[in-house]
């Protein structure tokens, strides 16, 4: 049991420095985790924690650019999940059960000490998107969308309503990706993340514990 | 050996779910982790793997609102590391040794799906804050600005050229914290975190491992 138990956990060292859990190079860190996508009944709960995945862009429709009412007003705080884009940055594809929140804040100001622009304000409510080409097959083309706001659960949105523009506007599989920059780097940059990165607590793509 | 192993990492336990790591309430993970702020004779390194900190918020100072030249160009995508975050959570003031990095990405269209505003393009260089009150005292007032552009490395900024604005208009603690909502979130969030958070693969933060 002990041997099992050290083989499946890796190898544990404690270093001058503090203690380090080092993930085997054929374990990613990823397949210990719960999917960040948990259902009830068919709906999507909501996300924990979204804020400690990884950002990847925050395009901005002010309400001021849009006759007073945006869209999505007004900041988009775009995460994704931390185990797809380790997977996204590995493989250059959103894997199944990728999930996006956008969290949305409003403008809080137009001027500040750093210049003229757009500065947040107060946060809003969220929408998500799920990757799950089971459950949303068809004209869904592989992604469900749900909006929050700032409920506990949410249903999946009309293919209408969400897939169809993302389909017909997103650069990459159903994601904007043409908007999120922190995506394109972490695709580009395992060429400079070297192996033994790994050997220092952290997982293939360098994070830290 | 092994006991004192054991209670060394906490308790490791083999769900159904998956396999998890229980970190100990007494020993918050930050505590075993490399500082985020590394020196090398008084040039500060840049930090790595910022992208996978806490993303606190994101001010806008577009080049065309402010006659063709903001002075930081153009969204400013910041980030806490993500000790400094727990604990500030945790404790409502930024600890020593807190770094924040603002990295710039510039204005990649003005017009998408979702509608007229601004939309990020290419990433630019980093800016980094360190908070060392030896390092960084007298008229410093505890923190210490690096520009880093590209660079590996980075002398501290003059208090003049940066220290004096922060001192002038941030609101708390040298750090525009009006316009970082998230971390306004999460110094209220901890009531709302159930301390069984903790048994759940997570830290006292609700960071899923």
């Amino acid at each position: 049991m002990r041997k099992w138990f050290l083989v499946a956990a890796g190898a544990l060292l404690i270093a001058p420095g503090g203690l380090w859990l080092i993930t085997s190079a054929q374990a990613p860190v990823g397949a210990a985790l719960k999917p960040a996508a948990q259902f009830t009944n068919d709906q999507l709960m909501r996300p924990e924690n979204y804020r400690e995945w990884i950002f990847v862009g925050c395009p901005v429709t002010p309400n001021d650019m849009n006759n007073g009412h945006a869209a999505f007003p007004e900041f988009h705080d775009v995460y994704i999940d931390r185990t797809a884009y380790e997977e996204y940055a590995r493989t250059g594809t959103f894997p199944e059960g990728t999930v996006f929140v956008k969290e949305l804040v409003s403008v809080g100001a137009k001027q500040a000490a750093s210049g003229k622009g757009y500065f947040p304000g107060k946060i809003g409510g969220i929408a998500a998107a799920v990757k799950d080409s089971k459950r949303f097959g068809g004209d869904r083309n592989g992604w469900g969308y749900f909006n929050f706001g700032e409920a506990k659960t949410a249903s999946v949105m009309g293919a209408a309503d969400c897939n169809a523009c993302h389909k017909q506007n997103a650069a990459e599989d159903m994601v904007f990706t043409q908007y999120y920059p922190v995506l394109g780097a972490a695709k580009a940059e395992p060429k400079a993340m070297p192996p033994e990165k790994t050997e220092k607590g952290t997982t293939s793509r360098g994070y830290t514990y």
